[in-house]
């Protein structure tokens, strides 16, 4: 299915989000103006201000508060993918140049700063001091979990459970902070706000699993980025602890970590994935977080809305991109 | 005058504001909560924490708001530090290793994004919507400033208007959010906030053109960083600007930017200005900001805090680090 078909609910509205999104570039500094609508022209899949709204329009739905907590959401996501290039150095992102391979490292620092700036006062727009703090402290989440994941870089005594918890802190944070936002923002009472931040959580753990499943079986050309990157920065996921599990002796990716080879192990380790069940055997794992989403929507109202949210998991588990 | 003299209305309450910054390394990673504890042993001179507190004691005295903003403000100021010196690659700062020469540029650019986030949480406790947007705006200003300064490295062509717009964006901003929040959360009238801000601003640039001076006329021990920093990272400042005006044609900058023997030149141009009158007209400027900071205090309560923020123009004028 596909996205757009997803949002129909929330076509116009993401339509604003959009609008919103873009007077971010008129500022009074024109490389600062340049920079800026070059990272919106680089534009995703709008999953996290959709959440916002779409987890919005179950009880009293409010585009003066929801619209801009759903371009903060959107911000933060994009600030944190200019600070994670810069620290990978990263050259492409969805088939682009990235901020730091056009304008530099430290340059990407700044707009990366910048850009939280921006977020932040986009949820200070909500006028809600929740929200704020939702929105701030996930900030620290994502960072605690970027920071477990370089210090856990090309370390191989690595847990399933500890994957887990770096990917809620870097990944699923910010998805539940948009649903949870969403409900908070529009009066839901307490029990809903719950489930659709446990909604979010679950959906940003399967997100994350399944990114990490094309990190192996994606093409370049529809990841917008080179396939193994993971590896390549020493990054363990799913498919490699899996891979590390079933040849704990003799395995491309230990070979890797100490350093031999690198190209060569990397293709191996991608082709043994690949002609496993370990494929198969993940996006097993990211389906159970996508049930456990759509239970979490059990017991809410019965809207086009809800429904969104049910195709939502679908629609992320069978993603190319 | 020794800063801990001028302190001294406030004495008990900064111990209070410390106590609180340190809470932050209580965090569930080892290896961060390290990394937050080096960074607090580092300590600075306090002096934007100190500034929100002077400013609160004007008018309603509340110790609830005001230690979380204290503490946010200096959060904030060591969240740039750290991205500062990542992007500088500078290796010291106080005296002691900078986060990125210990843990590497990646870490310190996530370390830099955890304490913006803690710092915003701090700022969420003051429960003032308008104290949290001057908040994340004052991260805008800045992150804009430092790119002004980023853009214009190595460039030749700057006017003393665009250095004092860049050194108003990168430092006067949180000097003024620093003195604005505290006049807002005790309550003071609009033209006192306004006062207390203005004298932030102007308190701030003069503390920038004397940093600007002592990385001329200091030494590596008392500045706790290496002498002509700005010059090697092609910072044009006040005064390299005047040595330029002084000599437009030949001139140790002007070769230094045309990337000729860095060091010999860094030297020159530092003996140069030494032996100039340049550092007494830097001083003089400096001063000048600090007369309109004083006079900005005119028409406020006359009690010790007022007397603590006048003396504090004269010890960042005299300063020698």
């Amino acid at each position: 299915m596909l996205l757009s078909k997803i949002y129909e609910p929330i076509r116009e509205d993401l339509v604003k989000v959009e609008d919103s999104l873009r007077t971010i570039s008129k500022v009074d500094f024109p490389r600062l103006s340049e920079m800026l609508d070059y990272s919106l022209s680089v534009s995703g899949k709008s999953i996290r201000p959709a959440l916002t709204l779409l987890s919005g329009r179950f009880y009293d739905y409010n585009l003066d508060y929801l619209k801009p907590m759903a371009v903060a959401v959107e911000l933060m996501h994009m600030a944190t993918l200019v600070h994670d290039d810069a620290i990978d150095k990263s050259l492409v992102r969805r088939g682009k140049p990235t901020i730091n391979s056009i304008w530099g490292g430290e340059k990407a620092i700044l707009l990366g700063d910048y850009l939280f700036a921006r977020a932040g006062e986009f949820a200070n727009d909500t006028q809600n001091l929740q929200v704020e703090r939702l929105f701030t402290q996930t900030l620290g989440t994502i960072s605690n979990g970027e920071l477990r994941q370089s210090f856990g870089a090309f370390n191989l005594e690595q847990t399933r459970e500890g994957y887990l918890q770096r990917i809620s802190y870097k990944t699923a944070s910010l998805f539940s902070l948009a649903t949870e936002s969403g409900a908070i923002l529009s009066q839901a009472p307490e029990k809903s706000i719950q489930n659709l931040k446990d909604y979010g959580y679950n959906l940003g753990i399967a997100f994350q699993i399944v990114d990490d499943i094309l990190d192996f079986i994606g093409t370049e050309e529809e990841m917008g980025k080179p396939i193994g990157s993971d590896l390549a920065q020493g990054i363990l996921t799913l498919p490699s602890m899996l891979l590390l599990e079933r040849y704990p002796e003799d395995n491309p990716v230990r070979r890797l970590f100490h350093n031999e080879d690198k190209e060569g192990n990397i293709g191996l380790a991608i082709e043994m994935v690949r002609n496993s069940s370990i494929v198969a055997e993940c996006y097993g794992v990211a389906s159970d977080y996508c049930v456990r989403a759509c239970r979490n929507l059990n017991l809410l109202p019965d809207n086009d809305s809800r429904q969104a949210l049910i195709r939502l998991t679908d629609y992320i588990t069978k993603r190319k991109r």
